[in-house]
Order: structure tokens, then sequence, then C-alpha cells
């Protein structure tokens, strides 16, 4: 179809290009925007822009909507019984703001055009992507904290498992499952701080920006970061703007960071059930296999999880080549941010519970070390025994070297790794405090606390 | 060159490709391999792998070596007098870590050869480049200081000078010189935030973590943390070889965030000096011109900025690129990951020194607003000043609609606009609170005094 | 939910996982997987693993499932009236192949089971893709032929409206709209190059490679490449396999370079349109504004096209992060490059119909450098007249410096650009005969033909 | 340093800011800028704009030139004597193309400057970008094709050498040695289909568009296009300006399907030489080991090959990056595109020059799939083998699995695979005479016939 006669069926196409995927992703935010509303409303009435019955009544009708809506598991349930219909944003309704008010009006007449004084739909966008941003890193970081807790858990248990170490991808020194599930565990710990950086960049309140330059209404944006359980304002009203695509970016470059995690593992795992290592396995229904091919057992979950991931991890720079050289102010360029990274969230925790899944049915070999084609791993321990019983270093080399030499090198399959987070000594105690540390930092009881009152006043 | 048969050439051409660029890299590490060295002598002391007077004896000779090399700016300065000769890492040495042990067995023979014990070179460079890291990422947080500061004061200077906000890069709302300068700054301030959080993960120690999974040797990790100004220690021995292309990463994208301020603010640069816009100037000396096109100002100090910025952006991505679906443990794809990286550092640097040295001298236009192609930029404030006049929103959206239309639109250039980081209110103030509350998060100062105690003890 | 019990909720969600949306995009596959059937079925009966008698009456079951899946327009129409009930994906099947070899066996028994030997899934999803991949770049080479046409038509119609040359985003030299239009034009045939060298990649046969191995069945590989209408072999079994992701990565390419020109375009459409410049214009219609801003028309269309391919820019880096560092061989990794891959060239298309329907519709404004503030553009222009008539360059340039310098510069607005390529010598029918040489080379009718007769047969 | 007083030392500052690495990588295009000039002034002659003499006189002084700079291997020779001194880019001057044209001012006065009459700065740094790419893809090609021919060489070396396939990395079917090589060698052929688009695009000439507006002069661009090879021209002026950054991207994306394909040969390798796998060994020299530990053979090539390979797939994103969003005309932020494009074509040749040697030195064990642990490999084989005998599919699939598990199952492990592209049937001559179709079609005899009659004349 050559659409370039500008009639009614081109127009169509224009509104369909130009809405796109919007209401479908529009429906996540609802939930947020009436929580914007309610905190908008409050305000204007403190500052006179609306009357306290108005504010009321406003806040009675968003009550209602908000029951009406899909519960988000970070949000505070509704106190009011569930609606008989549910929230949709209508066909012909541009997005979820305008659904809202447009609901407002309709139950409320003139009261309800009268919410949208001093502020712009690119505010009301920007609030709603930042609550939503926040509910979904918080979703995320307990689903991160679950899967820490398992690999931790995992490390304990398998403690005293030993599997050969590569450099290269070389044979070199002992390792041990307790140190290879803890190791995943602990770069959870460093993830995490980088979600809480996210955090505090997201948990920062843009509302009354209006259309990134402010207005001439005495509105008091302090008010609402109150309400609305931010930590602080986004002061500048171009910054806030400027927030658009930059809150998006580092969000995703902490997503990408749990899943670069989340991919090696993988990686490992798909490595070690490989037959020719042949570490680990799972049962029958974790794994697809073949009636034909007893031996396989394809790891199609971890196979997943890693692609899922890698492709997460291409999402920063996808935000940033969408952004880049864009002047400040709005662009609508910015809509499409949305479409790839919303989804990311649940994905990432599905990989995240997938892997929990599979990590929690995995079993070990028993006396991986034993086999003999794994005993030069041996040989720095043997160096290092003679060293600690005064033989000097060069010396208890060349006599170790020369055992093998003549094939009379003798080991055992011991180890007495004592130091900190060494096979014999995990710390892993350590690495849950570091853990408790950064998730106490982020504060989810209280922000839930304050949209809990909001709510209900 | 077909270099297929396994001659003497050829076997030198596989030397100078694995070598690769390694010792121009290796020499920006050396201070810090030589700090590395002092912390992990006087550890071995304590356990007992070397006396008192062999670690003494090392101490004093890495004090001369750390004496030969230039200084860099995050770290104490040698308390020794300037040596006759610099520090090189030599043609037939392969990198900085054999560089120092080759010096200290030429001075002390036998004790030199000692100091390897209870590590590895893998362990060793996981220190030297999180040590360079963070003394790299503390410079450029000082650097991202300075330019915020100036920012703030080119704001306060320009607060009144109003210019076109645009929203879709068409003309929509008035916006002003000290709104558009205090958002780069409130923009730093969000992103020292994720700097923070990569310091953070950097400040952390493999130290002993050896090849990838510890040594069945005594040492005390928690000592050489301490001594080395770390806050924490990479516990897991497999974690802290993971670390390796992650911190690198995790750094990467932090630096990328105080790129795409830089960009975008060149990018605004560029616009405002073209001669449709004409909002901005800059003395002849900072722009590049053309004798007979006395017009032309070239913004290339802008351009470049953008430029090498927007390649600093690419960084993450190239890092993950080099690091994906490798399994855990060390490999040596991972020596790349300095090529690119550590130069960032200083041209990041360079661009916010280019970038202040062209805002200090930026000359804005006066009145820009006064011209009558921008009339229409007052509408709104006129719409809201019958609102706060007690006309309804939608009436008064109405009247100045018909007025527009009419050909009578009347408005007045002044804005009064006072909520919260609005043109009248720009709360820089608070911004510099914000500011100030992260850098003294960092602890620099702390970090250097460990430092000094390590270099004099 | 923590879904670590090995129970029926879990293996469901595993289930889940693993289908992931694969039943969504083998829809997409479902008419090539019916003209690899066919082929297939053709092939075997000519080796003797079918008889003809069963090749027949798959064929004819076949060609009655064609008739149920919706029409591509790169494919043959079924020569069947249109059945009754659509081609789908059941819930309970997992994707299109195990559908169509349903299908063939609920309606033919045993002989339906007999279509899948000597194949394995990996070599028909490998033909699926390739067969969509052709289709989908023929369907995309169209849409820039129109595209390109326009461009060349609208470069014709404006060919006399000048406007400014910019260099370094500065006031440069005279360029023109027959210029600017022409410019892209002749871009869109240079990305058609590429175009075709992915058409050349995608359009090799890797049926027959089974699950990457071969087999040790007879077949005749260069049978079903000639049935299918396919250039030629992948030949090497092992690297049809690693088709796989590259043909995708290759594509994706391709797409990018024609999402960059368009992206460019509308980053000029963009600022042209901004008032600063204001060189074009749309009806209304086709912008979005604001009554009470009479002055703003947003060009969301082209807002929308640049953020829709600076995005598509970014899925090669996807694809590519994907599939970095597994070793050769098949993985269920790359399952997951067919959702942002296959959608992609609808918005590609898209992007190419809206940025026709606006520029079809573009308004230039007259006489755009007559304005004053344009003189200097005409600098060069007189320094070259009087290089014409003899006076040395350097003089000239001198000469016309001073006159400039003491306000005494006259200029006309003519331009006499005559060489290949400049204002008044456009060359558009050598970009043209371009354009058609490349379009000639790809072969899309014989292809077709091939199919009609495969289809018929 | 606070740089922002505008002083010597300052003002000393931008110009290194802006110069910045520019003389390192214009000193690579100095042959080309050579060639360009001798192209320009034969034609200025042509049309006028220079005498027969001046135009003779040049070209002896370019040709004296030519011979002071280091030869490219793509280039013909220098008739002259060897330079004494070579040609460098002076400290004082800022460019390859003000250090050409002062070299030639200097020697013969007046005549020198009339060089530059109706080209700018910006079209001569087009053409000669192009004619250093056209030139190192030659070059690059001329690898590639080396490369290709080994890996064809050791296919039918090892074409009897089995070895496992795996999907999933899990054990599936027999593959062979002489597949796996052969299956490079084919991906190499398709990535030179790549390199030929490239090639294509690269090849056209930008010269005479000056500062992308073209010029009033009467310049005769076709000319310029026979005299320096090029199959075309850039026909619109604006267009050849747009080239810059496009040009680079694809053919970064071109040495990018070179490096994925080097990539993931050494992953297969670093995996085959893994001891868990032990398919292949490389001599000593080649690896890199510890007399201490004699299993570990490092493969440190392949590792490194790998990650540089990784990153060059990384370029074209950069590049990407660096370019996104700016309006059509030059911008300097071009400037940086030569530094990480212009080393990765050397490095992509060292990488395929080390991947050969690595390759023609590998010895492959034999018998690996004697080994009892790969006996389910021959399953499929068993069944095939009965259906081939004439037992339906379904039926053999069954009687084999059931002496699986009865622990009946015997085998041979002799493979009999026919079909092309398989282990019996490699079809490399195939393989060999597509890639000859591919490496004629580039024209590089009669590119550099041309050239050397450039020279001469």
């Amino acid at each position: 179809m050559k659409l370039w006669q500008k009639n009614i069926d081109s127009l169509k196409e224009v509104e369909r290009f130009t809405v796109g995927k919007d209401r479908e992703f529009d429906q996540l935010l609802a939930p947020f925007d009436v929580l914007g509303n309610m905190a908008h409303a409050k305000m204007l009435a403190t500052v006179g822009l609306l009357t306290n019955d108005e504010a009321a009544t406003l806040t009675a009708e968003l009550q209602k909507i908000y029951a009406a809506i899909a519960h988000h598991p970070s949000l505070p349930a509704s106190s009011l019984p569930a609606a008989d219909t549910q929230f949709t944003i209508q066909d012909d309704v541009e997005d979820v703001h305008s659904q809202v008010e447009f609901l407002l009006t309709q139950a409320l007449g003139d009261t309800g055009k009268k919410i949208h004084s001093a502020r712009s739909r690119n505010d009301q966008v920007l609030v709603d992507v930042k609550l939503f941003l926040r509910a979904e890193i918080e979703q995320t970081v307990l689903a991160v904290q679950t899967f820490f807790e398992l690999l931790i858990e995992q490390s304990e248990k398998f403690r005293s498992h030993l599997l050969p170490g590569y450099t290269h991808l070389q044979l070199a020194m002992p390792s041990s499952f307790g140190l290879w599930l803890g190791a995943y565990a602990e770069s959870l710990a460093d993830d995490t701080i980088t979600l809480k950086s996210a955090y505090d960049i997201v948990n920062k309140n843009p509302l009354g920006s209006a259309a990134g330059y402010g207005s001439s209404f005495p509105i008091n944006r302090t008010l609402t970061t109150q309400l609305l359980g931010f930590a602080d304002l986004n002061y500048n009203v171009v910054y806030a703007q400027m927030g658009r695509g930059k809150a998006e970016r580092i969000v995703a470059a902490s997503l990408a960071n749990v899943a670069d995690t989340l991919a090696r593992l993988s990686m490992d795992a798909c490595l070690f059930l490989n037959q020719n290592f042949g570490f680990i396995s799972f049962p029958q229904e974790l794994t697809t296999g073949s009636s034909i091919m007893p031996h396989k057992k394809n790891p199609d979950v971890f196979e997943l999880i890693r692609s899922h991931c890698n492709r997460i991890k291409a999402l920063p720079n996808e935000i940033m080549m969408m952004t880049t050289n864009l002047p400040s102010g709005y662009h609508r360029d910015l809509q499409l941010l949305k479409e790839h990274l919303f989804p990311a969230f649940t994905t990432l925790r599905s990989c995240l519970e997938m892997a929990g899944l599979m990590l929690s049915n995995m079993e070990v070999k028993d006396n991986i070390l034993q086999d003999e084609k794994y005993k030069y791993l041996f040989s720095v321990e043997e160096v290092n025994k003679l060293v600690l019983q005064g033989t000097p270093f060069r010396d208890a080399y060349k006599q170790i070297g020369l055992d093998i030499e003549a094939g009379n090198f003798g080991y055992t399959t011991e180890v007495h790794h004592t130091h900190e987070g060494s096979i014999g000594n995990l710390c892993n105690h350590k690495i849950i405090a570091n853990m408790h540390e950064i998730l106490a930092s982020f504060g989810f009881e209280e922000c839930r606390a304050t949209l809990t009152k909001l709510l209900q006043d």
C-alpha cells in the first residue's frame, strides 16, 4: 500500500504509527499514574488550586480506579473491594493519562478537568515511569535476594565437593562447588550495589516540571515528593525532563549486571553438564533429551537464561543509541524506550526463578578429583607444602617438577586452604552480611508505608 | 609474510602478538603494583612467610622503586628524593609485575624472590587494576566536581537570561540559561552516584586469590585489605577473579553517564551557536573560523567533546562483547580490556576541562525573547495568569486561543515562575548540597592517609 | 512464587519459559515451512526414501495447509480456494514444524511420519528462517525502491529551491532541496548494495544438514536447492548450522544501513521544521499541534521514525551479543534471535511508508536564501567567480575578505554549479541507473517463478 | 590544572585537544593524499584551471613526495629511487593535506598554491579515506584468502579424523576435522561477500564535492574517477559528504564478520585443547605453559585472537554511536572515526596470520571416537542403517532404543555420509569455486594498473 495521499486511510495509518504499542505499555503504568494523580490533587488543594472538597472527591474516585487495576506486588493493595470491570485504556483514548482523566471527568464533570492544572503529560509520564521503575527494581532486588540465598545454601551444602579449577580453560588447581556457587552469590551482592544506585537516581520526583520548563503556578513540589515517598526531587525542571532516557539507561545497566552474572553461571553450567566434564546433572524433567540418545540431557533452561540475559546486556546500548545526540527538551523518540526495557524486568526475574529451580535440583558428582587425569591439579599444592615445611620456593618448585618428569609425582587429593575466601573458609557469612547491608539501604518498607498512607488518606 | 613455519621469525611474531601493548599500559599500573607489593610483604612477615628483616629490606627497596615512577595525582608522593633513572619496563621483560620482581631480585637476591609466595600474577594484576581504577575514579570525580561548580556559577550568573524552551525541537515555553546550565550540574550530581557505586565495587581487595582458586598458605587477606585502604575484600577467590572484566564494565558504564551529560551539553551548545539560533557566542580564539566567512565560528571543541564522549558511551558495550560467554576462570582475553578503558579516563577529563574552558568564556545574547518570533512562547503563561485570577482552565485556554486567532494576543515577556526548580527558583543550593553529600561519601582522604602510612612504615 | 520444588506447577513454568514466544514467531514461518516440506518430500521420492505416491499425497496435503496460511506478499498465492480454518499452532504443539507434521500425520497416517526422514528440526528451522529472511528482504527492497523513487521525484520538483548548506552546523554555502533529497536517494542505493549482499548470504540452502552434522541418508541437497529457488547450497553441514545467528546478524546490519539513512533524514526534517530554521512545513493533519500554541507543529512522525530506526541500528549489536563466544554447534540460545529481528522488517517498512507520506506532502519555503542573514553563504561563490575571471585564488580570497570587512560585500543569490552532482547538475539519472542495476541483480522474479512451480507440481 | 582562563597555556591545550592523534593517523593517509593530488592536478589542467606545464610540474613534485612515503602493499611502488628523507607531518602542520600542499608550495611557489582550486579539505579527506579503505580491504581480502586456503588444505588433510559433534554442548553425532575446518573456510567465503559490498560502497569517488555542497568551478569529476580507478562517483555532493561515517560503519561491519568467524574458531580451539576434550594439541613453542604443571598448554594466541576479534565486533556499534543523530553536513566529530577503525585492519590481519600459524601446526588426536564414552554418538547412525534396510523409521528408532536400554547397543565407528557437504563428501571444491568467484569480482589488478598509470604519466 502506498500511503502518500493524505486521505482517511493514510491518516489512520499515521495514528496507528504514532500510538504504536503505547496502550499496551501504558497499562503497566496505570496504578502509578493513579498514585501520581492522588499526590497531585492533594498538593493542588494545599496551594489553593483545588478546594479541599474537590480534592477529596477526586481522591475517592481515584481510589476506585486504583481498585480496578491489576495489583502490582510492590504497591499496597486497594482497601476497596475488587472492581467489577478492570481498568483498560480504550481504543479511542491515546494513553493512560488521558484514560484516567477521562474517567475522572466522566464521574465528576468539571472537577475532573481541574486535576490537570499545573502539570503536563510530560511530567506525568516522567513520574509514572519513575514510580514504575522504582517498583520494578524492588521486585528485581527481591528476586535477586531469593536466588542469592539459594546460592549460599547450595554453596554450604556442596562445600566439600571439589572440582577442577581452570585458567585459560586449562586444568589449573583444585576448586570446589562451595567456591563456585558462593562466587555467584558474591557477584549478585555487587550487582545489587548498582541496582541501588539506579534506585537512588530513579527515586526522585520529576512531577511539577510540566513540559520541561516549569510553570507560573505556585505549586509545592516538595509536598508531592513526600506524598509519593520519593527520597528527593529532580529539582531543575530542565533536568527533570532530561532524566527521561537517562533513568532508563542507568536502570538497564544495572539489570545488565545481574544478567551478566546469570549468563556466566549458565555458561559454566552448560559446560559442567557436557559429558566431557560431567560434573553436574539434573533430573530428567528439567532437561530435554532424546529417548534414543540416553546421554543427551540438553540444558535448554540454562541456554535460554544465557540468551535472555545476553539480550538484556545489549539493552543499555540500545537505549543509548536511541537518545544519543538528541538536544535537551522532550522528543517523541522517548516513547519507544518502554518497549524493550519494561519486559526486561519480567524476563530477568523469570531467569532468576528458572536458575533457582535448576540449581536447587542440581546433583553434583562425587569424588571428581579422584580421577587420575586431574592429578596435576595438585602439583602446586605439593610445592606449597614443601615451602611451608621450610624448603625455599624455587627449590621446592624444581623438586616437584623433577618428580613429575620422572613419573614419581605423589600427591593427596586433600586440600587445606584456610585463608579468607578459600575452599576451607568460604566466608559466606561475610558475603551475607554485605548483602544484607545493601538490601537494608533501599528502604522498601518506608516507601510502601508512605504509599499506603497516600492511598488511605 | 606467511608465518606458518614455526621458525624464529614466526615465534618472534607470536611474542609480539601476545605481549601486544602490555608494556605501555602496565607502565600506568607501576606505582600501584609497588603498593601491592608493599602490603603483601608486610603481610607475609606477620604470617611467618618472611622474616621481619626480609620484609623491611623489601619495603625499603620498594620505596626506591616507587620514587622512580612518575607520580599519580591520587597517590601520596614519595618521601625519597626523585630517582636518577625513571622506572621503565625493559624490552625483554613481559610485564610490570616481572619488572618489579626483577628489580627486587637484582637488588636483594633470594629475598627478592620470596615476595612471590602465596600469590600469582593473576591476583597481582587484579589488585593493580583495582587500585588504578580507584585512583582514576577519584581524579574523574574531582574533575566532575570542578566542572559542576562552574556550571552552578554560570547558572547563577545567567539566571535572568531567558531563551526559548523547545519540545519536539519546536518552540514551547520560556526557559533560561540559569535553568539550562543548572540542569547539567544536577545531571552530573546523578552521574556521580553511579561513579560512587563503581567505586564501591572497585574498592575491594582481590589480593590473595592467587590464580583464582586461593592457596594453602595461611595468609591474612584482611591485613592487606586494611594496608591498601580497601573498604572490604572480594572474599570468594573465584569471585575475585570474576571481578576482572566486571569491574571494568561497571566503571565504564559510570564514565559513560558523565560522557552522556557532556555530549548532550555539547549538542545543545552547537545548536545554540548555529546562526539560526544565535543564542551564545565564544571568543574567536576558542572557535575555528574562516577569514572569508565572518559568520563562521565553528565549535570544533564541542564537536570533539561530543565525539569523544559518544565513543566513551560505546565502551561498556565493547567490554561486554569481549567478556560475554567466557566461562569462569582467567582467560588471556582480559588483557586487552586495558587498551580502550585506561585512556578513557584521561579523555573524559580533557573533555571536562575543555567544556569548562568554553563555558567559562561563553557570551550569552541579551534579550533573546524580545524577538517577536518568540511571542507564542508566552501563550501558556497568559493562560495560567487567567487561571490564577480565577478563570477556569478550559475557559482561559479558549480565550487566549481566540485572542491568538484574532491577532489580539497580548503578552509580557516577564515570567514569574516560583516553584522549586523553576526559572525564578533554581534551587541550585539544593543541588550543591546533594553533590557535596555524594562527594563526601567517597572517603578519598582516609584512603590517601592509609596509603601514606603504608608508604612510610 | 518460589518455584524450586520440582512439582507440576514448576514444570509448567519450565515449559512456558522454554517455549516462550515461539508459537507467535513460528506462525510467521509457517508458509515457508510448508514449502520446505514440499521440496523435501519431492527429493525423498527421487532417492527412494518415499514412493512417488507417498510424495504426491504429501504434496497434496501440504498444498491444503499452504492454502490455510495467511498469504505472504513475496510468495505465490495458493491455487486452492481459501481454507475454512486458518492454520494455527495449537497450544499443546511446540512449534511450527511439529504442527505441520502433526497435520500431515493426522491426515495421512504413517505416510505423514515418513517426511521427517533425513532431516532434523535444526535444518528445518534453518531453511524456514532463510526462506523467511529472503522474502522479507525482498519486501524491504521493494519498499526502499518506492521511497527512493519519491525522493528522486521530489528532488527534481524542488531542484531550484535553495537552502543554506551547513558545516559544523554553521552556515557555509548554498545548497538546494534538489541536492538534499537526492542525497538520501543515493544513500538508499548504497544501502541496497548491502541488502543484496545479505540476500546473497541468505539465499543458500541449509536443508539436509540435519542436526548440523549431516546424515548417512543418500539425499540430494542440490535438488532441494533448485526446487526452493536458492542460488546455491550451504555446502558444509557444520557451516550450515553456523549460519544461524550469522545470517540474522548480516541481515540486521543491512537493515541498519537503511535505518541510518532514514534516521538522518528525520533529524534533518525535525531541524528544518524548527521555527528557527523554518525551511519546510507539513499539513496540519500530519503534525501534532496545540490550539493554543499555533506555532507548534510537532513532527511526531519523524521523531518516531528516528527512534524506531535508531533502535534497529542497535539490533546487529544485540544479535552479536547473543551469539558471541558460543562454540560451534546448535545452542537453544538461537531461538530468541527471532524476537527482535522479525518485527524489525515490518517496522522499517512502516518507517519508509510514513517518511513517504510526510515527504510527499512537504511544503518548501520559497526564497529562503533571499534573507539577508544568509548573505555570507555566497562569499565563496564570489571568490570563485573572480578566480574564474583570472584572479589568482589567494588574491581573490583576500579581495572578498576585505570587501566583507569594509561592509562592501556585494553578491547575487544565483548559483551556477554545473559539475556532476552539484546544484545545477544533480545527476539523478545516474543515481537511478545505479539503483536499477542493483535491483535487477536480486532476481526476485525467477525466485518467485521457481516457488510457483514447486507449489503447482 | 584548571584551564579556564583564556591564556596561552589554555589555547595550547585547545590546539592539542583539537589536533588530537590526527598527525599519527594522517600519516597512514599520505600516499593516498598524493594520488588524489595527482588526479586533481591532471583534471584541473583539462578544464583550464591549471596550464599543462603547471600540471606537469606539480605531478613531478608529487612523484617525489610519493617516493618519500613508506610503501603501502596495495599501491604501486614509486619508480623514483628511495628518497633521502622520509615524509612526515611536521609538528606545526595540522594534517596531511596541509603538509603536502606546504611541500608543493615550498618547491614550486605559486604553482603549488593553485592545486587547492575547486576542492576543500572536506573532499580531500573523503577521497583519502576512501582510497585508504579500498587498499586496506584489499589487503584484508588477501589475508582472508591465504587463511581460507590453509583451512581447505587442513580440512582435506584431516578429512578422516572424526570428533564428536555437539548440540547444546551435548554429545550428538559424529563429526570430522574435515567438516570442522571446512566450515570455517566456507564461513570466510560468505564473509568475503560482505567485504565485497563494503568495497563497492567505498570504491566511489567523492572528490569534487568540496565542503559538501560542490562549487561553481567547471570541474570534471568523471575524469578524476577514472584516474583514481574508482568504479563510479558519489554523484550527489551532499551524499558524498554523508558517506563519511557511513563508509566506515559498513567497512567495520564487514571486518566484524571475518572477526566473528575467527573468534568462534578460537573458542572451539580453546575448548578442543582443554584436557576434558583433548582433541587437538600444539607444539610447546606455540602455547604458554608451566614447568610445574606439565598438563598446561595455555592457548594464549587463540585467546588473544578471540579478544581482538570480539573487540572488532564492537566497532560498528561504536561508529554508529559517534554518528547517530548528527544532521547532514560535515561535523568535526568525524575526525575521531579513524582512531579505532584504522588499526582494526592491521589487528585483524595479525589475527588471521596467527590463526594460520596455529592451525598449520595443529596436531589432531587419532581415533578419538574409539573411546567408549562416545558410543552413543552412533545411535542415530544405527537407526538410519535400519531405515535404509527397510525398517520404518519409528520402528527402527524403538528397536535401537530398546537395545540401548538393555545394554545391547552394538555399533561400528565407521560413518558413511555421502551427501553434499557431509563427512564423506566435503564439497571443498565447490567452496573453493565460490570463493574464487567472489575474489575475482573485486578487480584488484585493474585498480592497481590504473594507479600505476596515474603515477607514471
